[in-house]
This record gives structure tokens, sequence and C-alpha cells, in this order.
């Protein structure tokens, strides 16, 4: 299987491409949501309050900061990201992992008529750990194939590609679920409600995806006309026989939930302005909706938001979604110390 | 006051911001110049050649980077900046802390909708310590405000806003004059001109409020008609028993003072291009001017220069803005060694 | 001589210049591939060599990183540039040097009129090394020279400027035949064939001036007419006694030489679109090469490469420009420990 072709690599099932990786040694890419299971998911959830606590203390921050000294990673970002960046940076800063960065590719030798490939390339040479978002779907899949191809594998994680995935995000999204039902049954059995444009948000659609691992979960898919999510996802669900239902109506849904889920418009992918023509305060968060939401219930927002939620809402400590932010910079360095084999050092400390 | 709105918090005299601050705990923000005492001016001075001294060795070298590890500052810089933005990151450097930074709000989340406020709450949330030059007056103040307001309080330093503040570079010019007087009587007493653009260069301003900290001290203003030192600063001055005069011929002034404080021309702030029509080169240091100086007066320039003083001059022993920039370093490895609490460990080296 | 001017500097012999920085003390600047003799080149190779051994292990890569722990340098790259950039950024990580950069003017204080003197001066103020890339020929000499005369001199490494030199890709250049004919000899003896646009590829040009100190080194130029290499690099060698030929047929020069030096067309300095007229597939290393090349010859391209050399050809094992890449990072740590006076260490270690 070593000498096959991207045509043929990108035919494989899932648990064929990881074996086709794991030929190579002990390499672990983050691609798309579809690859963690839920024991995965667990042991990365355990893994980030681990480090989280160890992070409190002077000694537990050289220690975080001793385990990969001397690594070095490359942040790629060719598509503008201001929080996912500095996420994954100070996940690095935080296990004593060295960055280099390109954002700008005005900067770069791609002005030279280098291909993406070769550019690519030239980073693995430097570095023991890639970090991409770039605009293009199934981008870091490739590089991962090339890096395997020329027998100079690198990990790979993918930060975020076009409209099509963004994994490190489901996986925040994951931990702010496990952590905020951690005293009430954990995620299984949850009902989750999705607001906004569910067909062009990655981070719905990543989220989503991971969600099939729990046991019980109902989900609400609240969506103006034209932005419902996909039809690919939906077939996925049923296939995973995920329990979902559609809707339109905001205020009827948010008394069922336990977790609301809201998204901005993703106007920058509209082909013609389609975006104005949507009233999308209907898909707001309003004040009043915070006397029929439960208790224990919580908001999430992905970040960055603009009228979905008040800044007023802010203040209710079911508004959780700056803790996303945080539980983002935790989960990141989970997963790079993971991928870099250092989950058992830690889990051991 | 807990409680407190931004409108209520910005009617607060200085006494009243800080004790706000001071409810969340020990944290200490830098806004304006307006803020320092002379106790406060000389322990940094103290400090900052403290830290010079313990640097010359390698032991000393590894403490200071040993001081803060494992913390991480932000370098929020969305107005042009090479010098100071230099200036802070290396001073991060010495103490050890990790940086990260945003200079181009092109590639931030600015683009999507976000506001300034969700962005620097976002940095917030990955860092211990936020340094940040902003086009507009009074953004760091009321980012810290928010910080506050929001619970998770996060020192915020000034490093420059609009026309307005730029309270480090004041620091380091005290530093400059402070080392420079050292052996003459110190700061009191001394005669300082400021020449040149002195209505919208904020660097003047911003030492001016400090100058009031020193008893005896006399100011001359020597400024082309239209560009003199504003009303708001004169009227600050009378009050705090500032004596200072006002003229327009350098060359009657220099032999009169201590120290000559040279700027250039901000024609970036120009409405129409008055700076045109202006004589500006009646504000240059000529060479003939060294030989009316006292021999122990000092130059100084925040740089950049343009033409206001002849490369040639730089050979003088009485020209000492190239310490100054060094001096900006040591200060400012001063000051946020003294914001983070390691002053005493300094001092006790 | 201490007082001499730029003018007269320029008129010294390289000995001249050398002994001219040494009175400043032991300041070593890499500035053009000429100031490099036989020794030189021997000793840095062998310590790349070490250095890439000892960082094989973990004890290793630590003891690289404390070796200078404290110090800063500066990468000033006001051309594009992505390999190089990044290659130095890393070598300094791997010495446990911190980094701070400028890449664009637009973000630093020449918009405000400083000359490009006075910014380099105050990065100098900052840092322990500065390393330069510029369009400029010679821009890295005259800011060395100007640090010298300021008694602030620190060492700078010319990464590149104009059509001019690019010392530090020659050394990586020589590295990689040092490491290629180790068991066959070394470089002395060997046939290179230089390939392309040899009129204004500054690696070529670099690589020419070492390759003087070898002997017996026959070199073939394969250019298409208007690109030959310039008039004043073949008197050079001339006078150096180095013997070459040129031509522009490829495929008869490939069965002759021991390695192949392809290079991309510069089309970045067409002065009105002259590259177009020129059939530059000739100069491409097509597949049907790899028969006739010798067996242990090797294919070399200082990347980033167009269509000179497909995609396939990179799995034969004599195409070596990868680890070209790999070998430019441990060329320039090496370059860097040299400079910064910590060779005896790593010899010892």
């Amino acid at each position: 299987m070593k000498g096959i072709d991207w045509k043929t690599f990108q035919r494989l099932r899932g648990s064929e491409k990881k074996e086709y990786f794991m030929q190579f040694g002990n390499i672990f890419h983050v691609i798309m949501s579809q690859q963690f299971d839920r024991k995965f998911l667990d042991e990365i959830c355990e893994l980030a309050t681990k480090i989280r606590g160890i992070s409190k203390g002077n000694k537990g921050v050289k220690f975080l900061q001793s385990l990969l000294q001397g690594k070095r990673a490359m942040l790629y970002f060719v598509q503008p990201s201001t929080r996912t960046f500095l996420s994954f940076m100070v996940a690095c800063q935080i296990l004593g992992i060295q960055c280099s960065e390109v954002r700008d590719t005005s900067t770069s030798s791609e002005l030279k008529g280098e291909s993406q490939e070769d550019t690519v390339r030239t980073f693995s040479s430097y570095v023991d750990l890639i970090v991409m978002r770039h605009p293009q779907a199934g981008f870091a899949e490739r590089i991962a194939f090339l890096l395997h191809q020329i027998g100079r594998p690198v990990p790979v994680i993918n930060a975020g590609s076009g409209k099509d995935q963004h994994p490190t995000q489901a996986l925040l999204d994951i931990y702010t679920l496990h952590r905020s039902f951690e005293n009430y049954g954990g995620i299984d059995g949850k009902k989750i409600a999705f607001v906004g444009d569910l067909l062009r948000g990655r981070t719905v659609r990543s989220l989503v995806y991971l969600l099939r691992n729990y046991d019980g979960v109902k989900l609400y898919f609240v969506a103006p006309k034209g932005l419902q999510m996909g039809e690919d996802l939906k077939k996925y669900m049923s296939e995973q026989k995920v329990v979902f239902e559609e809707g339109e109506d905001l205020g009827e849904v948010i008394p069922l939930v336990d977790a609301v889920y809201m998204t901005r418009i993703q106007d920058e992918y509209d082909e013609a302005g389609e975006s104005k023509r949507i009233d999308y305060s209907r898909y707001h968060f309003n004040k009043e909706y915070l006397d029929i939401l439960h208790p224990n219930a919580i908001i999430m927002h992905p970040l960055p938001r603009r009228g979905e939620i008040p800044v007023e809402i802010d203040e209710d400590r079911r508004a959780i979604y700056w803790r996303q932010v945080r539980n983002g910079m935790w989960v990141r360095v989970a997963l790079i110390a993971k991928i870099m084999q250092k989950d058992r050092d830690i889990t051991e400390y």
C-alpha cells in the first residue's frame, strides 16, 4: 500500500487512511472530526482538565514547558484568523514548543512561482509539527499524504479548511459541553439546539460529526430557509442514528434544550448578497429568552459574534462562550501533547 | 462601586479610578503619565538601573529570564511602530515572558464584524499582560475597565494612543534625565527646552505631565506659531505650579538650558497640509548650537528623526538620543517587572 | 584607521576591511562569499555535522538551546523570503537565541521619514546579532560599517542582497557538496554544471566564489544566450585559476559531471519581459537525463523551483535538493555558533 497515489488514497475509507498513515510509524494527523471516537474524546477531555490543573502551580507550569522543549511547530495560516491562530500559538508556548509562522503568502516564495506542495514541504524540513488553516477543503489531508510519500512524515493539524471542517473547534465545543454537564450526567442524553447559518458554518458541521459518539443525544437545527443544515450531514446523522429536528422558531426550541449553540451569518460565502434578504434578527438570542431557558442550560457561541448575542447576556452565568475561548486553549494543549506522545507523562504527573 | 458603568467611570478622578481597579486585587494598569507620582518614578529608575547591572553577567541574564517564565503577553499594535514594539518585545524576552502579537487588523476577526472589545477580550483569555498601541485616545483605559467588569482583569499597558498619550516614552525620558543628571543634583531644578511640533507630539505631552513631580523645574516651549503646546497642558502646569516660558527662537534658548528635547513635525496629523507652510528648519539643531550649549547639557530626541538633528551631531557626547533607545528597553523591563510584582525579587538579588 | 569614512572603507581590499572590523574586538560579519577561505569552510562543515549529531539526543538538544540563552537576534527581511527567513529563525531557536523580526516596512518608522540607517541602528540597540535581507547590493556591509563607527558593533549576516550575493546559501551548497562527496574524495577535483539563469541568480554567483577554494574543480556553465555567467565572475575565476567551460546544451554536459546545479529563471529582474523570448524548457532536467547521469552524481537546486525539475525526479536518490533545505538549517546553526564564539563549546561536547 506504500506506493499508492493521491487518487487511490482519496478513495480509501477512514480506517484504511489511518492504516496507511500508521505504516510510517506512530504519526497522528488531525484532519476531520469523523476520525475521533468516543474513547479518544473522553481521553482528550480528561487530559485537558489534568493540564488545566497542573498549570495552576508554578512547578506545573515549568513541567509543562519542559515537555516539548526543543520541538518546533509551523503555524501556516493563509486564511484570516485571530482566535484560532493565537490559541494554537499559546498552546505551543505552554508546552515549550517554539513556533514559526506563515500568515501572508505575499512574503513567501509563492510569489516566485513555487507550488504550495513545495512550500509546505520546505516548512516540514524545519519543524516537528504543522498546524494549517487553508481556504481549500482537503488541503491538510493532501499535505499529510505528501509528507508520508516523501518519507518525512510530520504530524499535520487542520485548523480550519474552507466551509468544510474545523475539527479542533469541535473538540473545544465537546470539552465545553463535557465540563458543563460533568455533574449532570455528561453529554449523553442531552438536547442541543444549533441556531443560525447552519449551511455554511463549519464549526457546527464539525461538532455535529462528533456528537454521534454520545448516546441519546437530540439535536434541533433552527435556521432560516436556505441556510438549513446541509443534506450530506443530515444523511450522515440518519445513518449514525442521531435524532434531529429542523425548525425556524428559536423561541419555541429554547425551553426544550440543555444547550443553545448560536452562530453568526457567514456572509463572506455569499454568492450574490443572499444574506441581505434574510431577517437574521429572528436568530438572535434576545434577553427575554433568559427567562425561558432552563437554569442548568448553557449558551454557546464559537465567536466572533455580531448581533446574535447582545453584550448584556454575557453577565448571565449560563453564557459560557468566553469560557469556550479558554477551553480552546486547553484542549489544543491536550491535543498537541497527545500527538507528540506526551500524554502519559502528563497523566502520570 | 463595582457595578458602575463606563460613563460613570470616565467621570471619576485619577485616585478614584485607581481605587476602582484595586477592588479586583492588585492589578496595575499603565494608562497615562498623570498616574505616576515621584515615589513611583524614583523606584522605577532605581529598578531599571539595577536590572541593567544584573543583565551584565550570564548568571544575571538567566535569573531575569526565570522571573516570569510561563507568563504570556499580547502585543496589540494596530498603529505603525518599530521602536516601541521591539522595545516591549525585547523587554518581555528579557524577563522570560512569551509574546504573541496582533499588528495588522486585516488578519483578524474584525473582518468578520467583531467588535474591538470582543477581540481584545479574546486575547485577554490567553495572556497575563496586554500591551497596546491604538489610534484612539482612551482606548487602553476602556479595555482595562472592560476586563475588570467581566471579572478577568489582566494588566494593560498603553504603548501610545493617538495624539494623546505615550506614558512609557515619558518614563524612558525621565530615566534618561535621571541618569544624565545623577551627578549633577538630579532632575530637580533643571531647565529643559522642548522644541518643534509641541501641539501634536504626544511624547512631549506625556513627559511634561511627569515633570510636575520634580521641584524647581523650568520648561521652555520653542515652537512655530500654530504648533505651540496645547492650552489644556498649559492650564495643567499652571495649576501644578510648573514654571514655563513660550518662544519661537531656538538659538536664544539653547545657552539657558540643561536639556534640549528636539521633536519632528507630526505631519501625519495634518488636516490640509498646514505643515508645508511652516519653516521647520528654524527648529533644527544646527552644528553651531554645539558651541553655545552648556558642556554638561544633553540633547534628546524621541526618534524617529528627520532633519531636526543632522547625523554629524551624533558624535557629540552630549547627544544621547541613542542612549534613550536603550533606556527605553530597560525602563520597560522595570515597568513590566513591577506590574507583574517581581520588583522585590530584583532589588533583593 | 578608526576614523575613516564610508568612501574610504569601500576602496579597501577584503583583508583590510577585516582588519578594520577587528579593531573593535572580535566581531565577525558575514557579508560576501569571497571572505571565506578553505580553512573556514572545512571548519564550518565539520561544525554543522557535529551539531546535527548532537541534536539527535534529547540532552544534546537542551545543550544547544542553553548555549546562547539570553541572546537576541533581529531578522530584518525587507525582501520576500520564506525559506531563508525560516531557516535563520529556526537556527536561532536551536541555539536558544530569541528573535524579533521586521518584514514589512509599512509597519515601521520608515513611514515617518526615518532613514534606513537610523532604523537599523535602533534595532542594533536591542539585539546581539542582525540578519538582513535587503534589495540593495552592499547594504549589509554599509550597516556593519556604520555600527562600528558608532561604537556599538553587532555582528551582521547578509541573508541575500539584490542580484548580488547570498553567502549563506553558498555555504549550505558547499556543505551539501561536502557531505555528498565525503566518501568520494571530497569536493576537490569534482566537475559541476550550473544550469539556467546564471546572469541573475545570486546563489550561483555566491557559490562559484567559494569553489575557488577547492583544488582541481571544473565548472560548466550551461545557460541560454543572454543569461550566461557575468563577465566579472568569469574574470575573477580566470584570476583564481578556476577552470570553466560555457555551453548551451544540457544533455551534452550531464554525463560529464559529478553535480548538476539547476536554477529557475529570475524573471522578477526582467526589464522588458526578455524572459518570455527564451525557450527555458531546454534548461529543465528531464526524466531521460537520469539514465545518462553518473550513479554517484547529485542533482541540486536552491529552490524555489518552477518547472526546471519535474516532481517525479524527487524520488531518485541522486536528487538531494530537499536535503539542501535541511543542510541550510544546520549550516546556519554552525555559522551563528561560530560568530557568537560558541564553536569550541560545541566541538568539545
